[in-house]
């Protein structure tokens, strides 16, 4: 099947890329700028800026792919939350979708966000935990959902709508909780962290590329998706594990960094959707992060 | 003060001009397209396309008002609820704040809608009932309005967000509640209605604009205000003060149009936060539907 991949050269989108490979797919990388173009044998590059309408109505009527990963949006750390961008992106979106079903796609799988939720339930579930996004980020994804939603049911595509938790793994953004520890470490400096009491969802960046690849792949059913362990890990924990991936590792200081009166204890995805589907991870939090740690051990990672 | 108004064409513009002209302000209105500019002695007339950053910036910079109120919108009856021109407009709505600003404007009042708030709750307050839009419509301005507020405080504006409810009055689309019942009357053709019991907030268009301006003019408190009546009527009750406006009016069926599962049985403003400035709407519904009734019977209205 010929797959379009939007944000093809972001953190997520490079894995998708190398899970649709692996299934076999015709794979068609979408990248915002020529010179962010790689050299990909097995990937076919291609270049628009989906901030226009034009230039997005071109390449679908010039590709015309059967499915479409749609991971493009703003994201600049610090910035995205709140970020006037976010509105680009939903009109953005609203216009990838029509121009790809005008050019006859079928299927299409967009990454949501567990920001869209209402953080104080605790534990997240697609059909039952209100959806009241603190952030201007997370308010636009769940009204992009609700028109993704409706444009696809009075247009008969298939959709799903993949709300991603905490990924992590090689590739992300640098100052990000996991890279900043690991940095940190690698280079013998102390790590100021907060108390590390909260409880997240994390899972590898490869396992959330194959939920997404699978849910293109291998469902039929259509709607939200919650693309997470299911696992709740403490960030002390999880420092903790990296700090062991280190023969002498620099002292780590809990408290040191406050967070604010309206931090949520517990962000956990109740994944028992995904897994009816037959998905399951397969990197564990233990192997995920002394992998990653070795990634930046490596001097070439900085 | 000289004061841009933009949706100055609109159904509530044109009561907004009256009101700021009535006050003996500077009034510049903005339209979207040439054609649709008004000749009028006492309100001057600009003309930009607000989805248009380079228009937006470039009228902000030549005019330089020092206040504007923002009526503009993607209006369209029936089809404004779920459209994707809403993405549009919550873009705009922050481009044309940026620009406002960086041209040296001091204060915003922009329109929202009671659509913003969870319409379960019945009887909606600023401080305490949740904003949970049910419409991408509702979801786009809720969302805008958050990003106002967190840019005006950043950067020293004074704001105002007025969630109008229901306004009616000579001027609004023919196909909405109010105009349908009365041409209907107008042109003796029996009249076809729900069952009616629902309780609404309705409040004359020449009240809502009269609110938007004292909002703008005579108080200092920012922040979100309910533009309404405060008063619940029944549709029914609506409709019966409709037909005593006919020396023989045509008969009325309620209960002829379905509603649906989910319409709220009850949607009022608390407005005591609009109250407590010193506002108090000048039009009683009585008043107001009479006058709309004798404004519809004139042969030149239809």
């Amino acid at each position: 099947m010929k797959v379009l991949v939007t944000g093809a050269s972001g953190f997520v989108g490079r894995y998708v890329l190398e899970c649709l490979l692996a299934q076999g797919q015709e794979v068609l990388a979408l990248a915002s700028h020529a010179n962010a173009l790689p050299h990909d044998k097995q990937v076919e590059w291609v270049q628009a800026d989906l901030l226009d309408p034009m230039q997005t109505t071109s390449l679908m009527q010039s590709v015309k792919p059967q499915a479409l990963i749609h991971l493009a949006w703003f994201a600049k750390h610090g910035l995205f939350w709140q970020a006037a961008d976010n509105f680009d992106w939903c009109s953005a979106t609203a216009h990838l979708l029509h121009a790809f079903h005008t050019a006859g796609g079928k299927k299409i799988v967009i990454a949501g966000t567990c920001a869209e939720y209402d953080w104080t339930q605790g534990v997240l579930c697609e059909d039952s935990t209100p959806t009241h996004a603190s952030s201007v980020y997370g308010k636009c994804k769940d009204v992009t959902r609700q028109y993704v939603q409706q444009y696809c049911q009075e247009n008969g595509l298939d959709w799903v709508w993949g709300r991603v938790f905490f990924p992590y793994g090689p590739g992300e953004p640098a100052m990000k909780f996991i890279p900043s520890v690991l940095h940190a470490l690698a280079q013998s400096q102390p790590v100021a962290c907060s108390h590390g009491q909260q409880l997240r969802d994390y899972l590898h960046v490869s396992d959330v590329a194959s939920a997404l690849v699978h849910l293109l792949l291998h469902t039929q059913t259509k709607g939200v998706f919650n693309i997470g362990s299911g696992q709740a890990t403490r960030l002390m924990d999880m420092v903790n594990i990296c700090t062991k991936a280190f023969d002498s590792p620099s002292p780590v200081h809990f408290g040191a960094v406050k967070v604010s009166a309206d931090e949520p204890p517990v962000i956990l995805a109740d994944t028992s959707k995904l897994q009816a589907t037959g998905w399951q991870p397969a990197v564990s939090l233990q192997d995920g992060l002394a992998a990653y740690a070795e990634f930046v051990k490596r001097p070439a990672a900085c």
